[in-house]
């Protein structure tokens, strides 16, 4: 974890207990992938690729390890280690597999060529694998879910996964709706993105044995890290490079995908500037100088900056949800996660 | 049931049993899938549309019926309808949804237009929101399987969606491999196929309280039923209309699909008619009469015949695996349900 952020002495402890459960998270995401078929391995082992800030098992763990009954306890004087149990690691994988079954299903969406580097399945075998190898992650990830002990992880993992869908369906609807306001915007990217780290948060939690108070908190939590996450991505996607963000950049726009610094833009531009911002978003060819302008506009009207600022105080409210739990190196780590995802620019 | 297949009169009982048990499928069935969101709502309300014979609902409720440990005494003395539960209704929804993900899914893949005489969501909205539909009708599938009193079959399900998935990658991976031989087109179709038959048939039989023995048996009938299914399906590709079938029809030459008829042409025309045959499938312009050759090459190896008989062997060989239950009028209907696969030519 110390590579991806910079983490604080006083948060190491819990840090390094996530850092190993990760490795044991990563050894069930593979056995659960394990195939005599090697056309279907080949496929997976391209996909495992993708991996990279492993974000939603991070949340998982970080998650048990703060709500367990027994943290204060354990971090005062014994090895965090000994919190996180199979559970744990097993929701960690789950959630992360959800996850890239989405990616793979997104980027048919995005008609994206590049992930974490590396060609796309779409773009290396086309679409028709891309589908299939989505499903099949899907349908591996809800067996895997299937194996906890109580139907509660699976309910809340097929709840979640029909809120992402539908956020996905209703940003489908709206693209290139430039009326689209900020309220049907969140109802999108709280269904896309926050449902799922909302449910990687709150099922570590029910894995590590928390009450439902605490569940209840990691559960907002997670869907306020979320969408503040989906917010810098949209940021990223508009003023990132390829190579610093490591994937295909500058989608949204092209796709007339509703972001919040152009919803924002619209709104506050003079008629102006809206009408020659609404030509360029209407036009057939989107090429030429058009676009650098249209990013200049929407920086000129502090749309960056405003979205910006509403990313950061979302993760401010996130960070207030963890105030039920006690004071543990595992809390502490929670809130440096929620400050990262405003600080990423990958 | 009757408007689809003809019912002798001593099996009546069962199959109207099974006829208002799938009016509860259906109420499940939409229940599961109300949302506020009314973009998602219309696209969900164009895809019940593609429901046709229910034959996995049929299926899981017959199992269930023949299965249940007071089936003997209920259809000799009382009324079938009370060997109904509400688990079997369940799974009867599910395994129903599950399909449907997949038709969608498999419209994408096939660039089919037509479906139960409609307009398929990928022709009419784009592939976009037919991969998220497929995908929020999983989620909704399993959402739903969740609700099920024993994570058997979560489990179970979650693993023949597995197993379909691989199935069809599979497909797509030997995709225009002329080599393809019997035994690994029959890899390809227990997975895409018989696996989703099986699991409707044996978690039937578990909602019905089925012993361990009737439940394997269940399962084995489901599968061999599936399997039959399938190459009666290829053979309706390449002998059916689409008036008569309902949906798009020769796609699977055009789309460089092996189909046992063609794997069994292949296999035994002599090398002048495999050359010419072979020259056809490699051509990179499928128009022309060359179809229209192939077609009658294979007819004239006697490969639809092969085929033919093939299914009607599995028919059979399903049948036989309902030996081990009493004999009651759901046994028969199942019976019944296994020959309908070869007569059917839609």
């Amino acid at each position: 974890m110390r590579g991806v952020m910079d983490i604080p002495d006083e948060l190491a402890p819990a840090a390094a207990a996530v850092g190993n459960a990760l490795e044991r998270v990563e050894s069930t995401f593979a056995a659960a992938l394990e195939t005599d078929h090697k056309p279907v391995a080949d496929l997976c082992s391209h996909v495992e690729r993708y991996r990279g800030k492993m974000l939603r098992p991070v949340l998982a763990i970080a998650s048990g390890l703060a709500t367990h009954p027994n943290a204060e306890l354990v971090f005062a004087t014994g090895e965090p280690d000994a919190l996180v149990n199979s559970e744990m690691v097993t929701v960690g994988a789950v959630v992360e597999m959800v996850h890239m079954a989405t990616l793979v299903h997104d980027d048919i969406l995005d008609e994206a060529d590049v992930r974490r580097r590396g060609a796309t399945v779409n773009n290396l075998h086309g679409n028709e694998p891309a589908v299939i190898l989505g499903d099949y992650l899907i349908a591996t990830a809800y067996h895997l879910c299937s194996t906890l002990p109580d139907r509660a992880y699976s309910l809340a993992v097929g709840r979640a996964s029909q809120v992402v869908c539908a956020g996905e369906l209703l940003q489908l609807h709206h693209r290139e709706d430039w009326t689209l306001d900020e309220d049907r915007y969140f109802a999108i990217i709280e269904g896309k993105t926050g449902a799922l780290t909302a449910v990687a948060c709150e099922l570590g939690a029910r894995a590590a044995g928390a009450g439902d108070d605490a569940r209840a908190a990691l559960a907002q939590y997670g869907q306020t890290l979320g969408n503040a996450f989906q917010i810098q991505d949209d940021l990223l996607d508009l003023a990132g490079t390829e190579e610093r963000v490591g994937k295909s950049v500058g989608k949204d726009l092209e796709k007339g995908k509703l972001t919040l610094p152009l919803i924002h833009h619209l709104r506050t531009a003079n008629a102006d500037q809206r009408a020659r911002s609404l030509a360029w978003l209407d036009g057939a060819s989107h090429g030429g100088d058009g676009e650098a302008d249209l990013r200049a506009a929407i920086q000129g009207t502090g749309s960056i900056d405003y979205a910006r600022e509403t990313a950061v105080r979302l993760v401010t409210r996130a960070k207030g949800e963890l105030d039920v739990l006690p004071n543990t190196p595992a809390r502490g780590l929670l809130g440096r996660l929620a400050d990262a995802v405003t600080d990423r620019a990958y």
